[in-house]
């Protein structure tokens, strides 16, 4: 794992250095001008729509600082094309925006880069421009992200209309769990995790799959879709407001991984945690009714792992969370807000 | 003046709250859903590019904690539209993006949005989306502005001749100069100048002209263009090592406006400073010899200020800044580095 502080990369270092050494190599994209640019100049093919999105993440809020250098590339990312992955759109290119303390050494810069070419190689998506500035800290990166859909097949958070399945993809709550982990490791006996329980939940917080993989799917068959990056139940809220419905949510079909359920066996109390704590980085879509079987049998020739949870109900009848007895969860929160 | 400390903007509100509030209003286009998505959906206009740029403002490094909030969304928008200028290429939309300190108040939000407003108003750039995130500070604004141009017609730093003559935008060094006033205001007195002067000089610090309605311009008539960000001398000297030529520049030609003239008048001292410097965000454009003509009478009747300040040359000449006597000035550096 590269130390932060081994050597500091940034002193007596032109920005230009940084970017031809550790950032050109990731900008395969003829737009890019290899990073010598300031902008860099897209063709949009005829046919297609654009979608752009932008995501900000900080050390010690969104990632912890002794996190390895990868994951940190690796999430800002993966976060990025999430937002993309629920409008049903392929990630094409993004920039890249870093404010680096002063004690940023080769070493972390090098395995940050290396995160994001993991991600680039899995999904496509290619590095076009970006700034490099110093900062006293936190570290801080965004990334603004630009996806190609085709003309009208953008998928919005309206669009959901009651009668419409909601399936989710992926486990929610790993990522949740994983830095409870990091910040009380003693409490992996409690939950009876072995060794590989613990480095599976902390991998989930450290590096969210990138799922862009599913945005077809997305595009083919959501009325609605969101991503889930605040906690599920307070996302699915945030797409029922903006259309204009209500959902019934069914606590016992929301899909945790088998770490999860051993945690949620010792501690049933985590349950309301894990479905509004947020950083799943999954895709919640509402499917109608006469698509849902056609769905199901795509996403099961894909291998994408979808999890019909709920149904779009009446706006009057708000969000609402049964359990296995169909009453209703009274929760603290629905989801994970900043302020 | 919003003071920053007055009552929190943030502090229990949602992130929904702050956007609806805030920002909602800045979002004109349709694409931007309102800002009630994670992602903007864009149409790009068949014959169009799209010119992509990113920059990050960091408090302390780029503007100071006590420059009124409506100063620092001016900025923060104006330093995005001026590589966009450099491009030939008109304001689009743009995505932005803050990691917000907990003492952040609603005046300090309203402000900062009133300094967006203003440059939407003046250029027609629109909002479209971003994130806010809480950071424990320092403010951290990152915007990333899209822009369209013609299909072919954007200009690059690469394409510049020798013989092509060098424009450049505006009055250089004024804002350094504002910038060592707010840090020493003692310097007035001994530099002369009035309390106009000095406001002026903050002003071009904390203000920086939009400069997009040059866009045109550049596109018509420029062989290779790049804004002035980082110092006057270094930024030519990045465009002339894409372009593989060298540059003559005449210290005597370089606009510097009545202030700043007033201050190099009582310490000469100054000169290397204020071309070196950075934060102009004007546009120097390589110009082929046979346009110049054309290009100075079109400037000339749109009302902007362009000056000859050199001339291109073949890469073995370097970057050479002459004096009134045609002898070489020592630089320590050319430009502004962060690192």
């Amino acid at each position: 794992m590269a130390k932060r502080t081994e050597r500091t990369a940034t002193k007596g270092a032109d920005e230009f250095d940084i970017i031809a050494r550790y950032f050109a190599p990731l900008a395969k994209d003829t737009a890019a001008l290899g990073l010598r640019d300031d902008a860099a100049v897209l063709m949009v093919s005829e046919g297609h729509e654009l979608v752009a999105t932008c995501d900000t993440i900080v050390e010690g809020v969104h990632f912890l600082k002794d996190d390895p250098a990868d994951s940190i590339g690796h999430k800002a990312l993966a976060v990025n094309l999430s937002d993309l992955t629920a409008k049903g759109s392929r990630g094409y290119v993004y920039l890249l925006s870093l404010a680096l303390p002063p004690d940023v050494s080769p070493a972390w810069l090098e395995g940050f880069a290396s995160g994001l070419r993991d991600i680039q190689d899995r999904t496509g998506i290619s590095l076009i421009g970006g700034d490099t500035t110093a900062s006293p800290g936190p570290l801080t990166i965004t990334i603004a992200a630009l996806g190609l859909v085709s003309h009208d097949h953008a998928v919005m958070r309206l669009g959901a209309k009651p009668g419409d399945r909601l399936y989710v993809s992926g486990t929610i709550g790993d990522a949740c769990l994983g830095l409870r982990l990091l910040r009380e490791p003693g409490l992996a006996p409690s939950w009876a995790l072995t060794k590989n329980d613990v480095a599976f939940l902390v991998e989930a917080y450290r590096r969210p799959g990138p799922n862009n993989d599913l945005a077809v799917l997305v595009r083919n068959f959501a009325q609605a879709a969101i991503d889930v990056s605040d906690g599920l139940i307070g996302d699915i809220e945030k797409l029922c407001n903006v259309s204009h419905v209500g959902a019934r949510i069914e606590a016992a079909r929301v899909p945790f991984s088998a770490a999860a359920r051993k945690a949620l066996a010792r501690e049933p109390g985590l349950l309301p945690v894990l479905i509004t704590a947020g950083d799943d980085y999954g895709v919640v879509m509402a499917v109608s009714e006469r698509s849902a079987a056609d769905f199901e049998s795509e996403a099961g020739a894909k291998g994408a792992a979808f999890t019909l949870i709920g149904e779009v109900v009446p706006a009057g009848e708000g969000i609402a969370v049964l359990d296995g007895e169909g009453q209703a969860l009274k929760l603290k929160r629905k989801g994970f807000s900043h302020f």
